[in-house]
């Protein structure tokens, strides 16, 4: 063994890397399609692209890039301040997505003999943070309708330092009932973290609650509705009091420059946000009465779809032949053999994969 | 105390939240000065700017933000390789700067019950890093000239699961001997971790020896010579056993689409990076010289000075007043009360922080 090897955690060997959608780069050159042509429907980014004020913004700032950002990120904690209503005592903002959160929140909550729950299937990030800082995942799986056990997570989690809910949640599609969610957050001693990714798309959202209890985190992202995913941009609203510790151990000038700049503009600009959003509960609608395909209900931009009797790894692979990108959720604990995930995209977008879908099954 | 309270680590108590150098609109708002006549020489930036090709990539890329970068940043691997000489199994990126390197580091090596080793003075955030992850640090004071204390280090690693060494040292100057280097890691049995931000400026770089031992970890940075410090973008070599495991616990896709193709550009910019360089060895040169203080020898893009038997903190705030800022190094632990740092800057600003600091001893 080498003098290395011996000091990495153990828990470590268990982690399979996380498994991204794909690129389009990397279907242009397996499949031969022309970049062009791809239709990336699989990482439930904006299909409008990100917002014209915000590519201003980037080019604005570029020629400033030499300079360190401002390290409490001030106009950006304002700016979501305003957007959330939360005072910026409750807020902090990371530079690499709501990943970086996570693992901010893994320094302060997770360690060797810890507990992390989790209900699957859901996002697989939240499994590779535990055991990157030693804990436990704990899984509890959903119902068959993919609504989670309440009472379950609620037992489980008597020696848990930390519960990860998604809503709606990734890739089903479904929101967590508010009555639910104060139940689990009243009856654990844990630490309750919300991931929120989604939910500029859905009718309900449950940031305000941080105000509410000392022990509910929620955490959102620039990456789906204000299509900045890839500058890497989250944020998360705490009570204040661990606000001040997460300060201490998160990364020192973690946001970019330019992530801050386009983030700012992000939140101004509501129109384009407005316009997303509309895009999506229509497109919902397009793919789930025209799909020839059992659809569940969704509140995100991309809709869960059941391929039985066909393998969904099968039907993610044809589609790549027409160079349309959906996500095979093979790949997700819990998820089973026969559930892909389709970002909503554009009405002419979302024709293509209809037909393309329809044509196989 | 609350719910979330019980859960955070006992360490983080002791952790002093990181201290940056000034920055321009904070001195602005404070001593009243326009921002464009402030010298911002506190923070070791590139005083020429960043590159006119970086500006470019990142205004080119601006289009394409709302989605998701390549997860193994390819183009900026292989781009490194090149600059490096390093096969890409020996290198990782980072989209927080070397700081986002390290906090993957403690992920895979730091835990309860374990040490870091540290020789003061240097960079703070070892030592926040540490504690961040539940660890112990252990601090061994340079001497009066501030070399390492071999023989101590190798003592004090005898438990320890890291060594924390930079070169050139920040906030000092100097180099690591290559000898004293190679007896540290052949030594011990703990991983060693060398800080090469300021490297560019220096004679001599150490990043080939991660193939000649299983545990030496070499951190970089596009924050000094190739003026990225605004983007956060930090990469490192190491063995390609422990380059596996680091890219298992790392952030998926931490490296922004702006920051991945502005360090491309900036690596393939030699010319910018020559006049950079060139820029900061005259300017030691012209400092060290001119100023009628005690300076230190220095191969980084600053200077360290000495300002017995005026207080360093005295000084600092005496040049704010001229819209200078340098660099107190008070809240270096070990450094003492009597030592400014100088970023090194064109002769024309080299000549401005010579004339004030004259003026006031």
């Amino acid at each position: 063994m080498s003098k290395c090897a011996k000091h990495i955690r153990s828990t470590i060997s268990q982690i399979n890397k996380y498994v991204p959608g794909k690129s389009i780069e990397e279907v242009g050159a397996q499949y031969g399609c022309s970049p062009a042509n791809i239709l990336k429907l699989g990482s439930n980014e904006n299909q409008l692209g990100p917002s014209k004020k915000a590519i201003e913004a980037i080019k604005y700032i570029s020629k400033s890039v030499h300079l360190y950002p401002d390290i409490d990120s001030t106009l950006l904690e304002n700016e979501l301040s305003e957007y959330t209503g939360l005072p910026v005592n409750n807020l902090v903002v990371s530079g690499c997505g709501m990943d970086g959160v996570i693992d901010t929140l893994m320094r302060l909550f997770m360690r060797e003999g810890k507990k992390g729950i989790i209900s699957t299937p859901t996002f697989s990030y939240y499994n590779i943070a535990i055991l990157a800082n030693g804990g436990t995942p704990v899984f509890i799986p959903r119902r068959d309708d993919f609504s989670i056990k309440v009472n379950h997570i609620i037992e489980a989690a008597v020696d848990a330092s930390i519960i990860f809910l998604c809503s709606p949640n990734n890739p089903t599609g479904n929101q967590i009932p508010e009555k639910d969610l104060r139940r689990i957050v009243e009856s654990v001693d844990s630490v309750v973290f919300l991931d929120e990714a989604y939910v500029e798309f859905a009718d309900a959202n449950f940031i305000h609650l941080v105000r509410e209890y000392d022990n509910l985190i929620v955490g959102r992202t620039f990456s789906k509705a204000f299509g900045l995913a890839g500058l890497r941009l989250g944020y998360a609203a705490m009570p204040e009091e661990i606000q001040r510790e997460y300060r201490k151990v998160a990364t020192p000038f973690s946001v970019s420059k330019v992530a801050e700049y386009a983030g700012v503009a992000a939140l101004r600009d509501t129109e384009h946000l407005k316009k997303s959003i509309g895009m999506v509960k229509k497109g919902r609608l397009q793919l789930s009465e025209q799909l020839n395909l059992k659809t569940y209900q969704t509140e995100a931009n991309f809709i869960l779809t059941n391929t039985y009797p066909y393998l969904a790894s099968d039907v993610a692979v044809k589609l790549l032949k027409d160079g349309i990108i959906i996500r095979d959720c093979t790949s997700f604990g819990g998820a089973g053999k026969y559930l892909v995930r389709i970002t909503i995209g554009t009405e002419e977008q979302n024709q293509a994969v209809i037909n393309a879908l329809n044509e196989i099954v």
